[in-house]
């Protein structure tokens, strides 16, 4: 019923949210402001994390009693930062940087923090970058490898995309060590979404089994913010803010002409943050359609008729409408999966442009609508100011967590602290829009739309 | 010594953080989509926050185990959302609102969330806007009421400032009540910094001690985010974006000259939030000087002789100051306070430009000073997208409170949770940057800066 | 062969050039800082322009020579500016403004300019705005008229679109005439594009026919910049920033996979100013195709080869397309023509991306296309910082043509001079891109593009 | 009293218009598409301007009616542009690149279209740049070359500043020469202002007297926009540009409190276009104060009473002033200049400033005074798209005027045509706003201020 609801069902033992890690760190990290270029002219200066110092996974003073009086142990995460015993000796190290998936505003960032932070603070000069994700690995593609140093990413961050290249795809866990193993890398950084990380826990479970020295580390990329255990995604932000810019021009149009209606699809394959999101940012928006949420189209409770009322009364409405909404629509029609896994949608945009303007046509009712996707001007983003904070903060705690032999990870965001999470709980379900938290609740305040549903109910 | 540390001197015993109410809420509260404007035609939707619902102060578990094992309840907060009972007939409310202190992003976007979740959420019709602060209840500055709807204020979020003025400056709590008694006014939302919402603290004292039903809501106002309490407050991210690119001016200023130096001051009297977050999102400065950490300027660790031999080896350099820093080179000069009550501080900006430029000509070294001062670029600049919706809950969640008939709070956000927060326990102290926390850390590993003292220690 | 070729083919005798008036202006015009609200405060300014101030067409020396030595007159346009003398009684004037067709950036401007300058220099107070273009003026359609005034107008241009809203389409003049004789409208300010001045060209032939006092003076707009004896269109530069922008959203998407395409749909049906000039501002184009000039798409001269090519070489490629380029393509198939009477064409973008992915598809070769339309971004976005002042200058200059009785004429920019355009002459034919001026030699230069023809020549 | 008087003042026989060359062209260029590097698979495209093609100075009817009934040529310049036959081998060409001065938006554009177009339009590959302007051609200074090549330069023009840094500042003639004749160099490209010109002169001057086949061609840069005979120069839309946002920020703070005053200092020495440009964008200015505009600060005229009688009438005022205004209030005080020879100016936002404060506090009037001085900020700015598409012109016409053997002379723009300017004539005055022409009307009606002179007379 309330925002904290979204914990709970992430409350776990706290020995599921344990750490691998590749043996036990002996070896003195390097004080900030002594690196390991020789002693800085700095004043060194004393800042690490402790192994046992851990946040809570559920904030809620309810849930914690429960627990407690339960004699249980509250589920809490190991907190991300830098380790004063380290595992690697960093004149020998041999990290490669990957980037995966979708473009999303901070791959850029991301890479060029794990390069200053791998040069700057721990000395490592051997950095490879893996052109296009997973392919980059693999020797039949004939990509080749990119060295990596803080010259040549000093400025990358002013720049969408990712100097790396991305590409979606699969091959299998056994071929990938084995390219890892034949260039040596003992630290994969592996920046992606869901089918990336999937990738990232299989190469880390045949690296044990192999027993190697070979840590993997993931950044986690969804610019839906999708991700369990993830409370922000980085990029995230400065998808909401193209995307409400996108809205303002909808309504722009939609005000601009009789019976206008401007119409946005925005990202959103299995969850509607940025679609709810943007909204709240850019509260023009009339009509908000997510994934999380069932609507029908026909009958009076549907959006046809509730539209063409509103166009009567007001002249012109916003619709924004999630990739993944509707798919009901959709299920007669065969599905397929992307080269990722991910499941490919019919349109919801299109057919809901069609779907209007038949509708009015059949009406005989005057109809100005202006479709827009936006989706590749979102992705290709360069990351905002805050953004750019962030990702260069996932960037160190990445490579502190690696070079502390810390493995099969990746570095979230929880309760406002940088935590460890095991790559394989954050990908065992998306995270999804509570239909009764903030978010949700405040997207129907500010839109006052309706249930858009044929079964009336409360809800 | 890590992130966590900054919450554990805000532990406190929870009865410190009892919220005050005008009394006991007794009446059925709207449903969402089922407004007071009549019988809505959407589906009514259920999502209500319980007062029982309460958010932890610490997440860390160490805290938490010490205080456990002590017997002692854990520090938490009520959380912030719309109650099912309500204290106030909406049909009779008679709300007001005031703007007070330095402009701030998002002041415009919380009294247009305040205004429209009066109305839209509850009904409420009768809201006046009070012009220029505290000043605006008084009658002798004659400025006038402003009535304030939903048709007000709908695209005032485009604009920076505050539609309603802001003044500094002091009155008693007694004229204040006695005016706000006159004007029949239910509910005083206040908008401000540490000034205001002592205001405001003095203000809900004097309303209990004449036993009136007078609620008093704050919604934290500091661009400098050095509100105690409170993680974020409104405005600050916009800030430091906009901070951010003045730091990129000042860098291209000074790689476009011979020995060029750009100096730029940033808001920050007390705390050096913005210096340091806008120097890790504009990776470009060399030195964040912030009111948190001692600097010397003199003598073989001053700032002076670092940065002539960084001028010598790299030929230009980024300054980046808090106006509150150094504040030890005015020690004797007497200092003033402002209507507010702030210490007015001699400008470190003009006294840095000063004794370097001196410093260098005594030196009959070349010199390319720029020297920047973005003040009211910043504070003026409206919300970004991220502030837009973050001023959008604060209003709701402030709306929401005052209509339970609480009082004497202030909304913030803790742990990713809107909350309650007693304004007596928020102005206590400011909030400081953590010389050994994440944020710190990560500007001395971005910039590379020295201790800049001449007492060498490990710190 | 160069730039000063645009204008021989416009060279006219002047007489052509000559403006309609509707009879001799006898009134003294305010003095600047004098204005009919009173005697100001300020100290008067005479500033006028005469109406025998004249800007030659042709400033090619060449092209002045041979005119003058075959005892001919230049060809020339009457200066635009305030008149000493005006036609109108000012406190009797009612005026009238609408919008018609697409959105085009600075609409809102235009009209600011036009109410403050009938309000603040010539103390007209009654100015009507007409909804949705012609429409409003039909009183079947039910829109009702909107009061504009100094006031209600100050902050619109703040905003994308047009706060009167635009439609396409048709009536006659004789029903316009009507209307505009009921509502006893004095002076009728049109701004729009072709169809819109033919339209304010009819009505002014209309008005004449039956004697009547009622001046039409045009603003011309067109995105697409293709207005004839206009230098530029108001809202032009926004696009090719907004434009530009994109262009580089489709550069980052392409670097960022396998071999990737980013293929971007501008504005452009007849010329393509807005897609040429965009692919300069912003250098990744690699192809840029418009209406000008041809270009095959199968066999070796061909895009798809050389792409392919490209492709292989470099890895990604940007290709650039105005809507009416490549309408060969389309040519069997039936064209129908809108409610302005332009002619709609086949989407160009998206029958683009569908052969380029079937020719990489039977080749078997890697692609990965993205395709973006930002139209109605483009169109909604508010006016830059020079459109503005653009904006500004057009609604001032439109106020005092029209003040001083002229009538049947627009307002245009010749040799950086505001003109007096005849409408009949500027809506003859439209303005197209010069395959060997300086704009095209300079995007050749720019992207290196071949002929893309299997018909090679020197071209 | 128009427009086009700013012309008359520059109509100059055409003989004083004569460009200097080298010596005859003899040699073919290259075809576009055709270029150096071998036969591109691109169709070759003929597009060249031919010598004689000369465009108008004057395009006013009346002024070329004076100039022919007295038998005497109108004045016209050489259009710029490819010429069919240039004078230097190519292959041996060795070329030089400087920036000097303060920043302007686009230098590094301008780099950018010079390196390019000299390496892929005539396949020049020697190509160097100078480091801090005419310093960097001295030995004493120590400033090593850059060697510039396509792949340098790619996407330099997205940052502000010049990757060649800049510096004011003064050596002999001869010993530049000396340096380019020990460099070997063949041209010299020369992007800079007054001084920097004026620099350019003379050395070309002393090639001359030495007889060496040296061009010098210069691209005029001036923030200020006040060198004659060029109708814009580049980077001052930019900085007309972000000049407005900072006039908003100044209203916004101005409109924030009681008797609230934002006050602006713009650049411009000479000449206000930037303050009054600006000021047309931004229409929030209440006064605009230039150096061509004598204002008195006393007085029942002055500035002080007038803006005491607005912020009691209106609460609040916007003041913007060009740093060249008002210097008769520094009558007295000693005046030097920089190593430019550009006077130097007492600071009159300053001045303004502390006036401003005095005299309200003298009168125990209440005063929020805000002091913006955003000079830096607008210089270090990156191009806006329109910058972008001017400078890539620029730096085209630049070489292909210095290919055909011309030299002392710059790249004009005139009646929107590129052409050729013989530098001694473009330095021998500076360009000023005309007080009856467009621009100054313009601005006199947007903020309604009066003379603010004690001597009251029409104007």
């Amino acid at each position: 019923m309330t925002a904290s609801k979204k914990n709970s069902v992430l409350t776990e033992p706290s020995d599921n949210l344990h750490i691998d890690t590749l043996g036990e760190p002996k070896i003195n990290s390097p004080l900030l402001g002594f690196s390991a270029h020789g002693p800085a002219e700095a004043t060194p200066w004393d800042s690490f994390t402790e192994d046992d110092s851990r946040i809570l996974v559920d904030v809620s003073t309810k849930a914690l009693t429960d627990i407690v009086s339960s004699g249980k142990q509250p589920g809490s995460f190991e907190e991300a930062g830098a380790r004063r015993q380290i595992y690697f000796d960093t004149s020998k190290v041999r990290a490669a940087i990957l980037t995966a998936g979708g473009l999303c505003p901070g791959l850029n960032d991301v890479i060029r923090a794990l390069v200053l932070t791998l040069h700057y603070r721990y000395g490592v000069n051997n950095i490879l970058g893996i052109k296009y994700g997973y392919q980059g690995l693999m020797p039949d593609y004939g990509h080749e490898l990119v060295t990596l140093n803080p010259q040549e990413v000093s400025h990358i961050h002013e720049f969408g995309g990712t100097i790396l290249g991305s590409s979606r795809g699969g091959m299998t866990s056994e071929e990938l060590v084995d390219s890892l193993e034949r260039l040596n890398i003992n630290i994969l950084f592996c920046i992606g979404g869901d089918g990336t990380l999937k990738g990232a826990h299989a190469v880390a479970e045949e690296v044990k089994k192999r027993g190697l020295k070979l840590g993997v580390v993931g950044v986690p990329k969804t610019i839906d913010n999708d991700i369990s255990m993830v409370e922000r995604s980085f990029g995230f932000e400065t998808a909401v803010a193209v995307a409400s810019d996108v809205i303002r021009s909808a309504h722009t149009e939609a005000i601009g002409a009789p019976h206008g209606v401007g119409l946005v699809k925005l990202m959103g394959r299995d969850s509607g943050f940025i679609a709810a999101t943007a909204a709240l940012a850019q509260s023009e928006a009339n009509y908000v359609l997510i994934p999380e949420i069932d609507f029908d189209l026909e009958g009076p409770g549907g959006l046809l008729q509730h539209l063409e009322k509103r166009l009567n009364r007001r002249g012109h409405a916003v619709i924004v409408v999630a990739e993944g909404a509707g798919q009901k629509f959709f299920k007669d029609s065969g599905q397929t999966t992307d080269a990722s896994g991910n499941v490919l949608h019919k349109d919801i945009g299109v057919f809901l442009a069609d779907s209007i303007r038949a509708y009015f046509k059949a009406g005989k009712k005057e109809l100005n609508l202006k479709y827009i996707d936006p989706s590749y001007i979102i992705r290709s983003a360069p990351a905002n100011a805050s953004d750019h904070i962030y990702c260069t903060f996932l960037g160190q705690k990445a490579v502190h967590a690696a070079m502390a032999g810390k493995t099969d990870l990746l570095i979230g965001q929880w309760n406002d602290h940088f935590v460890h999470v095991p790559i394989a709980m954050a990908i065992r379900q998306r995270k999804k829009i509570d239909p009764h938290g903030v978010l949700w609740s405040s997207v129907l305040e500010g839109t006052g739309q309706p249930s858009l549903s044929n079964n009336q109910r409360i809800i």
